[in-house]
């Protein structure tokens, strides 16, 4: 009984974390609900009533099924619906007259006709839904076709007022659609763009955060108590990001013009950023396994290098965070540019340190050079982002 | 012109490679055309029509919203839309003769009680469907739930048979579900839980490919002509597979016992074992980059070490094939561990070696060690999966 309040406050607890993180979520509810209020309330007018009979219904449906978290998302699905249901209506409906004049009426050969031509379009357009271009884009739209085409051309068979359902039913769904786009657009709008935008520079700042902590960690130059290694854990985040920047993209092709980001903004730009990022990524977790046995290295060792390693991570972090912050504020890199020319040259101190005078008392290759190695190859990965970030603000 | 046919041929192309790489998806379109063709012939049935009018519709509708690829995929769906249909229709149900109870048939009381209701309870399952939780198993159910408990209580207002077409609209739904999943469980069944067990066994062994051709790439020991940069790249896919991943295990626990995957089957071991991998797969990604500019090593540096790196990189490519083939058959991995102690050694031979007499004429630090760091890095990956792949045979 008690595990079950416990339950309960818990998930309580976790809905209230979900809005502090993002007050939109709460704001998102609001909006979806209001849409969906006012069109059930058109239902109880007699007017709205009378004119369309139960496909009123389907405005309510549309609204809900619409109503998406982003403008992009929102735009790509009454697009999809609206499109699929045209088409669909007009070429079920088509098939059905030509299905009825070949048959003349006859009741056998005509449901007959008609489970033929419905096998074959749902087959071939559930088998189209697997290219991975329409699926990106347009699979809501197809799974809408083959309902569409399925209800037209089966109840077509049954109501003697096909004509008129059929056009009530567009008009409907297009009235729901507007309702859900207008409100989407118009009540606190969340762009799909906007938060790949930040998205993408929070991730690459993440990458940032790593670096600017990794030397004082690793080489355990903090005082007891203070640690980033939580902000620093922030960079897991990046590895798999691949799939909701993929997402958000898409979305974002939806959208119209708005803020910053002018018509065909060049949205796949992000792709090869969050590309290069995710590799920058994933030497950073190669890193981090080092982290972890770090203590292994022998003292006296660590010291030696201690000093251009640190300033190369630093410099590199410090430098991966101002492409963020130019990358959010759209302006040309200039400022990391002298932080990347500064890991160079801590770089290249490094190496030579290791050629004079190191090799003399080495002992432990194993536990000291992944740093190096793995900081130097950081290096390759800065310099490709800021090529990237920079051909962005062309 | 001629373009827009190059176009078609381009695309027919395409879907002919999508049936040739899988030929369940061709089956799996043909599997949902028969379910719909089944379904939508009950309505040219005279019997069928009489008793449930136009709600046939909905069997209809529910077969293609529910028809998905996967045995789990589809018993999800099925299932959360049979549940919410449920309980949003009793919900419904009862709040609208509460609200008639109270207003006493007010034509204008009414409709505003039943519209704040209406907003209060979509706003709140809009709310709740931004849980994570939620958000993996339950989301098409929550939506279903608002799409029903608004279609009820707005439709009561209207319908004088509310109670009737309730009743109808569920058995109807659960019609259109049971023939759907039927159809999807007996006629050639894709099983999500095979799918998962497949991927994930597949993706470490392209991790072993890559490394089995790794030490061959590097110290460039092919004969001219001779390449496995085509196979070796295919680790790629295992990067970004975390997504994939995850749908398949939450599928798979919708899905019953059958073949070798009895019930209750520990499906969130494969999560790890995915993680595992994926780390793994980070480590691999970062060797891959030192593979395009192996060039700058000097050849009699290269030589030294080639012999032991080399049976390193083959050997944890074999240990990590092998335990991909016992995980595939579910054996416990024992030939994996002569494997891994084989690479044990090897790493042993290198470590040695470059203490003694390599460091004499070491001139390019940089180039040479990755390779090894690595290496050794991957021989804990590899450990670690092993100790999984043995915990998930208990």
């Amino acid at each position: 009984h008690s595990e079950f309040i416990a339950n309960i406050v818990n998930v309580m607890l976790q809905l209230k974390k979900l809005g502090k993180e993002d007050p939109r979520r709460a704001i998102h509810s609001f909006k979806v609900a209001f849409a969906i209020t006012l069109v059930s309330s058109f239902y109880y007018f007699n007017s709205l009533y009378h004119s369309f009979g139960s496909s009123a219904m389907w405005a309510v449906m549309t609204v809900i099924v619409v109503s998406e978290f982003s403008v992009g998302a929102t735009l790509g699905k009454g697009l999809n619906r609206g499109l699929a249901t045209f088409l669909a209506g007009v070429l079920g409906l088509g098939s059905y007259y030509m299905v009825h004049s070949i048959s003349r009426g006859d009741h056998i050969i005509e449901p007959i006709l008609l489970g033929i031509i419905i096998f074959l379009a749902t087959a071939g357009v559930t088998y189209i839904r697997f290219l991975p271009q329409m699926k990106a884009r347009y699979d809501y739209g197809l799974l809408v076709f083959i309902l569409t085409f399925c209800l037209v051309s089966v109840s077509s068979f049954r109501d003697k007022e096909i004509l008129k359902t059929a056009q009530d039913r567009v008009t409907t769904i297009l009235i729901g659609g507007l309702i859900s786009v207008m409100v989407c657009i118009f009540v606190c709008p969340v762009w799909a763009g906007g938060d790949l935008h930040n998205l993408v520079s929070k991730n690459i700042q993440k990458l940032g955060n790593f670096l600017e902590g990794f030397g004082d960690e690793y080489f355990g130059t903090l005082e007891d108590g203070e640690s980033n290694k939580l902000s620093m854990q922030e960079y897991k985040s990046v590895l798999n990001s691949k799939q909701v920047e993929d997402n958000l993209i898409n979305f974002a092709r939806w959208e119209p013009c708005h803020g910053r980001f002018r018509f065909q903004y060049p949205w796949q730009q992000y792709q090869k950023i969050g590309n290069l990022s995710r590799q920058c990524a994933y030497r950073i977790d190669t890193l981090n396994g080092f982290l972890n046995n770090f203590s292994k290295t022998p003292k006296e060792m660590r010291s030696k290098i201690q000093e251009p390693c640190m300033k190369m991570s630093i410099e590199t972090g410090k430098a991966l965070k101002q492409l963020s912050v130019s990358l959010h504020k759209m302006i040309p890199p200039s400022a990391a540019n002298t932080h990347i020319a500064a890991s160079k040259i801590a770089a290249t101190n490094l190496r030579s340190m290791i050629k004079t005078n190191l090799l003399e008392d080495y002992t432990n290759l194993f536990e000291v050079v992944p740093i190096v190695t793995v900081a130097s190859l950081l290096l390759d990965v800065v310099s490709s982002t800021e090529k990237l970030a920079e051909s962005i603000q062309e």
